[in-house]
């Protein structure tokens, strides 16, 4: 996310009152997550694991647990706890202001957009020509919705990411300040949820079509024209190229990039990123042909073990 | 579903303006997709895969994109883009028309049934005696709901079936022109979606009681007195028959049958249609008893390959 | 659940037009489902199996299908339908008594808290400070929140156990009276349902946080800062001690206990009960290194039946 206007180095480290190492003069352009910081912008980390994503990224400024032996170039603000200073910044950036109306004031609705009875649309949610919007959708604010798009009953477009830090004998939320791009000619089923990016933005792209009861997670990226069936569970940070088609009840686990055209089969559960243009299937998610020739050999396996008497 | 009064298929045709092979005095009485088309319908037929299911169907009229060897006395309508003429004729047929409050007052709801704050009933729609709508529950358009049916909070009645064509770089969306049947004494969960035919009814049977996040598909019907679990997904076109019994989280694909009384385990996914009487388990589902010897000599294989240094 | 006031046995069953064996002047604190039933209360039992767990429970009378060879000391109600009843007593105890308000007169709400538009707040909710409750929420009768709760769009909370008596040619539902406690600090995703109990509470610990669209069933108590990711589901009357993390699309059966630190990973399916500090895999769930042999053994089987020629 972006800050209204860029700020000193210097001077955002005067606010937080932190300290730093590193150019006073450096312009910090926004804030945002390890996984979408952008070019001039502010992350933090807090695992070694995480060190070199971090300083490699296009972060102009990194706040981290302790000195790194090369900060490539980053501007650096060293303190014991990363997270909990860029959760103060964050919090700074994106207060939740409860609206009272089911239709905020500060919406933007495009006249010939239908928003059916019940329906809540939030602070600063656009939402372009000639959507519908049916009863009991909920629309946090901010979220961005193009045109010709149909959301469905009691779909819920950009809750709070699933995203806590663990501390001593409890988890502590860190607040959602992304939002959820829903692209034109878009349908979202009934019961689906869209969770907003942590600090970022969650995307369906163009003419992607979903079923009831999908589950997209923070900060994931849906391509174009793809098709998802009911109850299909994606995480967060996931990116699916275009035209992928994914099947009912399958389950795709975070940070992983599915290839165009990809197909993945129902109750697929898919654990490390796909190449596209094949079919996919199982739990865990093979190709369809390798998944297939398990399935047939366990059917044999009870004959074999009773034949050979192992 | 049915025209308000059938048209002569010469007159349909210069409605439509397009031409047709057959009978210029043929009656026809309504429109319907291939699985549920009925006698003196007109349906549509644009794959050689399904060209025989809809010449042996009860429709009158079929739309096809081209001449077949044997038209097994049907009298068509040969256009190269059946899905477009028949989308155009259903148009016509259904339009969406908003309500703007909660409860339409095109609904006819009996005087003891309840419904909580927050419900939106659609035009049309026809409520029993002595049901319980919980709040936030939608009732689309046309439902027809039976006595004392009870509806948990947030579920959706008669959203859009899940049902494109796909065309080159894109899928085009059919309009749903179908609706719900909720026979006398079912009970529906929290957060259960269960869509409406694309062209006819999808019913669930009396006396059937589901958990919640349960999915149901379009055009499905659901046997009398069947349990179905939570978040259990079922396809578009599937027939359960009576006292079925789904545990949860099971998946059913599209178009089979689940024969009477049988059990699904939970989490099984079904492919197949299945005899009555029996259980089943595992994905793809198979008798209960045939999956857990596979179940048994899995959990044996690790120690068979050590053993055997195989 | 608790009657207003303990009542005498003889009393209750002119009330219930029965008769009963045992002391006329023992006194029933209030009436409860076998898994919950507590010291003084009244519960019933209708099949062999649970004989004797009804009879060394802690309850004071027992309703029972017929006389057993040992009471255990228990006060007995003989009838040839100890459900119906127990259901009629109940039904005296908890009659839905529909609000025409979105919040209720009789809800208890901390002036702190915020209450989204479309929310609904049934009878008797308490709601404590520093609450959000978002868009179209459904909170159910009865319900206890704490302090700093969030839930977030289109959840339900409270709604009927799936809860059933099979009878000749049906199923009669059992009228739920419990009801749910969610402690301080929890964080509910949008699209959950989390049920009441059938005559208690279903508890979510203290910190404890969920995900988008998981299912919780009815009496089933969830330790503190136990961690639920997307579409889990939980059957009824299960135990989760604390600390317990669940990952995406696992479904745990019911009266299951899952120790404390448990992780259970995506896609199990939980068939008993788990030692806690362990990892599961698989559906039926096993230690993760167990279940990842059989997952590499499975791998090689195909080759190893061409090789063998078994």
């Amino acid at each position: 996310m972006l800050f209204e206007a860029p700020i000193r180095l210097e001077d955002l480290c005067t606010k937080l009152a932190c300290t730093f190492v590193g150019n006073p003069n450096t312009f910090v352009v926004g804030l945002n997550e390890i996984h979408v910081v952008g070019t001039g912008e502010l992350t933090f980390v807090d695992h070694p694991k995480y060190y070199l994503k971090a300083l490699k990224s296009p972060a102009a400024v990194v706040i981290i647990d302790q000195k790194p032996e090369n900060c490539f170039g980053k501007d650096l603000i060293i303190t014991p706890d990363p997270f909990s200073l860029f959760k103060q910044l964050m919090e700074k950036e994106s207060a939740f202001v409860p609206s009272n109306q089911l239709v905020s004031e500060s919406a933007s609705v495009h006249p010939t957009a239908i928003i059916q009875p019940g329906a809540f649309v939030g602070n600063n949610v656009t939402i372009g020509a000639n959507c519908i919007i049916h009863a009991n959708v909920t629309i946090y604010d901010n979220t961005i919705i193009g045109d010709r798009v149909i959301i469905h009953a009691n779909s819920t477009i950009g809750a709070d990411a699933f995203y806590v830090k663990r501390r001593s004998g409890y988890y502590e939320k860190f607040p959602s300040g992304g939002f959820v791009v829903i692209e034109n000619d878009v349908e979202i089923g009934a019961g689906c949820t869209i969770d907003r990016g942590v600090t970022n933005k969650t995307v369906i792209g163009e003419g992607t079509r979903m079923d009831n009861q999908v589950h997209i997670g923070h900060d994931t990226l849906i391509g174009k024209h793809c098709l998802i069936a009911a109850q299909v569970g994606i995480s967060g940070v996931v990116r699916l190229e275009d035209y992928v088609q994914i099947w009912g009840q399958v389950g795709v686990a975070k940070d992983l990039t599915i290839g165009k055209g990809a197909v993945i089969l129902p109750k697929a559960g898919v654990i490390k990123s796909l190449e596209g243009g094949k079919s996919y299937l199982g739990a865990p998610a093979e190709e369809t042909k390798t998944a297939m020739r398990q399935w047939v050999a366990i059917k044999k396996l009870p004959e074999i073990i009773r034949k050979f008497k192992i």
